[in-house]
């Protein structure tokens, strides 16, 4: 329709196609839900007891803990993020729905990235692992936001969009350079992860626009 | 009520019963949304490692994360198949019902088909199962559209309806194809299933219409 | 409110109430929606292959798929009838949240008394296990049922729960007299529940009635 | 906006986001759905039976039954308390969000606290597990409600605020006293929660009030 687009995308409104779109979200949401829930399967129940005590064996499953919570905290903010989004969403096609899913299917691995996590936190390849998989989500999240702004798909103003692409590309370079450190010293790598909750994403994005 | 149909159904419509008729797309979506997460479970977390390395052993489970991303995508797809499918739904009658949980009951069996695929990757019998649920899923999904189009409850047209019974056919035989060639050459029998991407269902309808 | 109500309950209608009422239907759906879904894991996946093919070691497992398919046809039975009669609440209060909260607890436990089924179908206590948990399930129903029309909070008229009354004792004579049977003869027990599929509880309730 | 208030908080009413303000609720109930269901994961399933029957492999699994029952029916008051506070949230922001999720990371531990109070019910460390499980849910409910309250998006009057403040006090103490308790006597600590059915919390807060 509109002229100078190359590839012109079927896409339809969200008013008036309210239902289709609340299904959208409402299967988005029963993934997240399932997801960040299954993560209370990593933690190992201790079945038989050999000389110890339970409170022992429970004490022993510290790092199981450890991961549950970091990986709750890090589901529920990707949650947030998404619900954001979603919340800005103004139409929607095929191709959303397909960067959707496979947006979900990075969303979904953490479970197992985090029990890999729990049961051996302190070798290399487990931090690579999970570092790689929240590296995946946000950058298949960059790609759903930037594909959707692109199309017209959403309301979010250029600022803003701006903004989120700085916050989002500062995050999986956080996880991204954990990588080679993890080979190195596996302990610091996941204290890099700390780095997130400075988040100067955000300042950083203000002052390139105000450049 | 209408003259001429043999067995009269007793249907609700759409409209006037919005929320019945959404808890039914929403117990869809739930089931969709858990089958398509419980699929991670499927992917083993290496508990003891016997002299390899934990990259070693994640490595040893590769299969089992393919099986993941193709079950995951095949699920997704369905998922996208059923929504517009539903979409397009007008009203609803406890046969319509019935046939939609027997529809989800082979989408729920797809985890445990992924999971013996991911294990025995290489094993005839692991691809005639996969072969078998999907084209399962495929068929009985024929027959819920057909049987809703028949009675009147979808406002498909004649020529949509066509070319969505040419594709699932063309997906199914696609599947069934496959099972007689895994017991010969289980590697080539997976290798058949690429040719669902070329997806020729489209054209192939679009040119049986206009003959 | 209404004199001669001995103990008074503090219900809300249903309209004006819609976002609570529709929350309560929400998380039935989704409960039955994990229950359904979690059947799947109940279907051992062939780990180990000792001298077997992968073939027969799933043909071993026909029994688990047998109850698969039993538990979810059950299952999905009773969400059809839970979401009929949840179409016809026009009001609420705590105690049919508790009801109701009860109830799920008995359908929540299919899965489990299911697997024990597929694992040891031939045997007595699996057999009771699953005709107790059934009855339970249509016992507490049938007392939801019957509590909600007596406080007043549903719009079926008399007829049509004297019916569902009728269907529900029938349902839970079958598996309530089962159990005895299962322990002279287990298989026996089990082909007594093809008594449903007749389902003469309609006519009998019309037959009733008409008296 | 609001004079006087230290730290102003980014607010969205709930009127005119109905959408996104029915996703959080919608994303909750998804959680304590699927953490209520996961609860049947955790009644071990006989698999091998050594020397004794089915009948008895299963009533020695009796504890994991009472802690089904008994984490279903919490699970089952938590959700209701929370349903009810949703009822009266009339605006939300990020801290709430934030604080929901982490109520939700101490509402989904419970099926691990439960199986491992099914597994070694007569055990101190089961019970000070369980007991701090439930004191998190309610400590956190607590803050999640008065943080609502303070900064005002509750419909929630000062009464009913006060009597909800001390009712998940009195709870919240009976848990944290047993847990001492537990350490000298597992059997009586167990006990101890039953005075949860008493619930003198309402008469106490409306003495206080009355003071």
């Amino acid at each position: 329709m509109i002229p100078g687009v190359a590839k012109e995308r079927n896409s339809k409104r969200r008013e008036g196609n309210e239902i289709e779109f609340s299904r959208i979200v409402a299967f988005s949401d029963g993934v997240f839900a399932i997801a960040i829930t299954l993560l209370v399967l990593a933690i190992a129940v201790p079945e038989q007891l050999r000389g110890e005590s339970l409170g022992e064996a429970l004490w022993a499953q510290r790092e199981d803990l450890i991961a549950y919570a970091l990986s709750f905290a890090v589901i529920g903010r990707f949650w947030l993020v998404h619900h954001r989004f979603f919340g800005e969403v103004t139409g929607f096609d095929n191709r959303l729905l397909a960067i959707n899913i496979f947006y979900l299917a990075w969303i979904v691995l953490i479970p197992f990235s985090s029990e890999v996590l729990g049961d051996h936190g302190g070798e290399e390849a487990a931090i690579v692992l999970y570092a790689a998989n929240l590296s995946g989500v946000v950058l298949v999240g960059l790609w759903l936001v930037a594909d959707a702004h692109r199309a017209g798909l959403t309301s979010t103003d250029a600022a803003s969009h701006h903004e989120q692409r700085y916050r989002a590309i500062y995050i999986a370079a956080v996880f991204l350079a954990s990588i080679p450190v993890a080979f190195v010293a596996p302990g610091i790598a996941s204290l890099m992860w700390l780095a997130l909750f400075f988040d100067p994403s955000g300042r950083l994005a203000r002052r390139s626009r105000t450049d």
